[in-house]
């Protein structure tokens, strides 16, 4: 008989929807090792939170998260909320010998994110940190293509943007995301820290970095307390944005390639884009997260006239997780992502060994974060120990 | 109180696991006028049947379809059944006054069609050919473009093209889709009525057409009793195949358009490849399905300076069902087809009246089916009454 | 010592320019046999002629092309008139024992362009017709890459379009290419043309045949004797267009593949656009002119999970024709098809030996070009012999 | 009558054989001020030198620069030699009152282009550094489009990439290129300096920049003296790379723009790619040169759910320089560039007024360079005074 294990969820907006969208999922698509059911869903709010979990498919809810990790049936907690409540919850649940599924960025600092990793290896939890982009089936066969030598023994640049537009209106509101003591970082933490990922994961440890952050808006109308007001008002009372609107730094990898990346916010007609481009001593892979179902490839194996970028178009038997969904040619989308690497963290948990990326690795990309924006702020090149 | 919807599927393989995931996620993004329950799954083999029940989210099986349709508490008959299997299914559900849902194409003939469709109209009942595509964001944002007259007011040139790859290898065995017996046809009433049904939608109904059918491997290896044999083997017995691999053909529609259409299952590299073009007096539309949330505009009422081809990702609040699920620039995929028919079916069905596309419209498509096929038996043009 | 070539152009307007260029240019960038000499241009106007002279480059001019023709030391005849010209002047050019080079459709009908074919063959002279697409650097690549098996034993489908926008406003006026006494036919000869020589060039040749021909806008403002009208003005008389706006046709080719085809001028956003399509039971091959630099190629040679299509940009030194040019990367355009062609055609008069398309490969092209003709009047299928 | 100038040309290699074509060509497709005649070509060896003469179209030969100089027929200097011959070339020229065009980069140093730049304005001659890529159509019709308001009133970023690969094998020999005393530097004056040339074209000057150089491969094969060979042999002597083989670096603006470019020779299967993106309040611009007959323009303005990037083929009348060409569609190329500019420049030479980008341009650009060079040394922020 399989195991069965209880979730409980903190938060339900975006992310939560997009989770509890893979907790329900992933049993349907995936041959997993236990069952799952989707104990609680906890929010401050509970009319709220009711509706939530009537919505997303939750059996219970509550209103304090303390009260998810009490409970001794939840096996698996998963946190989606701001990231300033990161580090209490998931210090609390690795204390409760659970296993930890938290959103990124980790934490809001090194510090946080080093005293997070401690308690979860301490406890032996299984943990996890949600950059789900390392799922998309077409990053899977790139970070294949690369370990088998498709790339070369050599990588020489690692470029990568992640590019979106929706705070472009200067009258677009103060939201947690661009205050700092909630949200840490703007641009930096929320989407620099999914490509910093992926170069991590694709490329390897950074050495050196040297950045600049930007805030182009420096002020915007602040939210009514209702939360509900969402454009701005004449007369309306206006709030210092506290984090950054664009980071773009350059860098070194131990291996000696080199790092150009750029988070922003402020790109007109990028809606959600992630490109990266790795040329290696053989050829190159590219990567744009608004065609996510293709990996383009250059190798310089092929015959010499007949050279050029493969347009891959990953949905393939053959190719990572896209075999559990639908025949070749049909492709899938963003929530997917999650629905992977659920699959592989539920797996974990049965087995009680982590896979990647966990806590380690989203402390590994908070150092390099901090050493960003430590850069920007002293002007200085930074090494990573 | 919400009305509650009870649904029996009859059918479980490829496009079963298509439907059953609408079913399940429907009520989960969009806001429906019922709540609906997966209660009964109906297929040959029990035991399958059983495995598929719980893997899929229904609650109960059967191994006859007349259980479903004797079944009173059944409110939608949903048929993913192969294509000679439409028709009795359909009309006994019709007859049971239930809602019906029937997977393309709808019938094996004219006379089949037509008598499914006076059969539904008989009994009142709400009915639906699942043709998914015209519920691809990118398409029904077309329509409305269409509509509003984006295009200008005529159109020229309907061009559309359904190109597969999956049976190239002359050792893919004889499955029941290349058997005329079981199927029908082959591409013709498989991939061909897709575009033919998106061209009705988009562009008008069709007056005339000439067309061209084509086997290019002409026997294959017959499929053991098991159905696992699925590569040949030495000596191994051939059977005909006795349905078309590629149908190619030209008409007119009533508005005076040109209609130019291919379906094949022998391009290489095309793995699910539907793509059309609409020029119209003051502007042009192209769509491709591997590229699903984009959708390509030119318009004449631009800039003499900078016209060009825009690049629209569906993924937008502005964008038809798309508000329903992500963030803008957040990409979804090909099931997300299904869950948009299927929240316009059940609201239909609540509502008690039928919408596009209608038995009716199945029958439209057959005819025009029917007649290119004609056509390529008599080397004629065909006139649609 | 290298031999020398005198030229004799006739026309001097949209191909002449073309043709000028590419005489000026080829002993620039290919190592000739032959010097040239652009020694006169022939038109009916002596001043636009002569004016015409200056600015392409020629020493001298004309205002009867039987002077080019008596003219002892021109070597070739280059013909660049309207297409109810072509025979005339060929004929003698042949008979006067120049090489000919005439542009694209060779003649009027079938026996005229037979009529032409028999002139030359019987006189010996070297002759080209001016199918400058077979020259683009990435359809050359094409042809080399079927020839050595790329696409494998057998072509399935030869799919192509060359879609213009030009003549969509219904106030552009009656030129000459609208009417059938000067052109033959609208988008039939002067563009339909062109895709049904590259399907000769790289498929093979075609067995049987089924069009439509459409006449979108049936009647334009006249243009006024000065040629220098080409906007309508209210109450200006109205002229019947007697050639088509459009031409659709389906095919079969005698190696057994499926020809389908379309030529337009009312694609909007489509300036000067040639794709084709050719799937082959090892690979595909894909071209558009538009993007005339690249040429894309499928391979199911290619391992199982980096199968895509090639992005081949056609600028390498192992290419046919470029490495004469600028370094990898650097694109060529339009007018340099032309050189390539000129610079085959000379090599051959210096060999005394044509190379392709000959005047026999502009007759077979007009040999389809009729069959497709008749089948539209007669709405038969047209088997060519 | 027309003005008659004559061009004096020094070197005749890859630029050389660009600047002739470039020369010839001008006069046939635009309408100049003034006649050209292709003097004299001066190169060190007598014999290559009259080869390339006649190949090229020069009616003249020298072997030292100095004799162009003093020719007094000579009108303009075309200056196309290794860099570090840039300087006394010009001085000379000025001094004698010539105008000069020069390629990029225009010296090896500040001190050297200040040099330059004053003794062009105190001479009063015209001139002008070649940046060709400022009249790519796509280029020139993205300066016309930010101009007149298309993109808003502020650039948030500007991102550029100049990309190639032709030295990636380590065996490729040590040719001047990579040599500091004959080159100044690697990708960064080579093809760095035309990125950040189109940055101050079309987003204004640079504040302050902080960047990396690297050297992949440390050593090379000695080319032998022949200057023949092109690969390496065992045992053949090996000489130190002493240029960058890729530079990356971040910046600002003095609008606020931030600046993110890279430059690299170890890019496999980007052959010669620009591409550039630029940000503003209003809309997007993007650009990539090995598609050079298109632009990409996303607009705020288009209707909200009919926004994309538009693929704007650059080939039409209303566009730069393109109808002196070819009709709609009929794309152009690299070579093209330099004649558009040569245009420019002739028009000025006639004038007698110089049109950017001029020596102060190239002077800028290389104060620009040195910055980012000694910031890569220093590994500090260096700000433009």
């Amino acid at each position: 008989m399989k195991k069965q294990l209880n979730v409980g969820m903190i938060g339900y907006n975006f992310m939560g929807k997009a989770h509890s969208n893979a907790w329900r999922q992933v049993g349907r698509f995936f041959d997993l090792p236990a069952d799952l059911t989707l104990k609680t869903v906890c929010g401050r709010n509970p009319k709220k939170t009711a509706t939530a979990a009537a919505q997303l498919g939750w059996a219970g809810t509550c209103t304090d998260w303390r009260q998810v990790i009490d409970d001794p049936e939840i096996d698996i907690v998963d946190i989606t909320t701001p990231n300033n409540t990161h580090a209490p919850i998931a210090l609390a649940a690795a204390a409760a010998g659970k296993a930890v599924l938290c959103e990124k960025p980790l934490g809001m600092s090194v510090p946080e994110c080093e005293q997070m990793t401690a308690a979860v290896e301490k406890a032996g939890v299984v943990n996890m940190v949600c950059h789900n982009y390392r799922r998309v089936p077409a990053v899977a066969l790139a970070k294949r293509m690369i370990e088998r030598g498709d790339l070369g023994e050599r990588i020489y640049h690692y470029r990568a943007r992640y590019a979106q537009e929706w705070i472009m209106d200067p009258n677009f509101p103060l939201v947690w995301r661009l205050r700092a003591d909630v949200a840490g970082s703007g641009t930096h933490g929320d989407i620099d820290a999914h490509i910093i990922d992926l170069g991590r994961y694709l490329v390897g440890e950074v050495k050196e970095v040297c950045g600049l952050m930007e805030t182009f808006i420096k002020e915007r109308p602040v939210l009514a307390d209702t939360g509900a007001e969402l454009t701005a008002r004449a007369g309306q009372q206006m709030g210092a944005v506290t984090v950054d609107d664009a980071v773009s730094w350059i860098g070194r990898f131990e291996n000696g390639a080199i790092a150009n990346l750029e988070a922003t916010r402020f790109a007109a007609g990028r809606k959600n884009q992630v490109t990266f481009e790795i040329n290696g001593s053989k050829g190159t892979l590219a990567f744009d997260l608004e065609d996510m179902n293709r990996l383009r490839f250059y190798s310089n194996a092929d015959p010499a006239d007949a050279r050029g970028f493969r347009d891959i178009l990953v949905t393939e038997a053959e190719h990572p997780y896209v075999g559990s969904w639908w025949p070749a040619g049909h492709v899938i989308g963003y929530e997917h992502t999650f629905v992977h690497t659920f699959a592989e963290f539920v797996t974990a948990v049965v087995n009680g060994k982590s896979v990647h990326p966990t806590f380690a690795d989203g402390l590994a990309t908070e150092r390099i974060l901090s050493a960003i924006q430590e850069s920007a702020q002293t002007r200085q090149w930074v090494t990573l120990c």
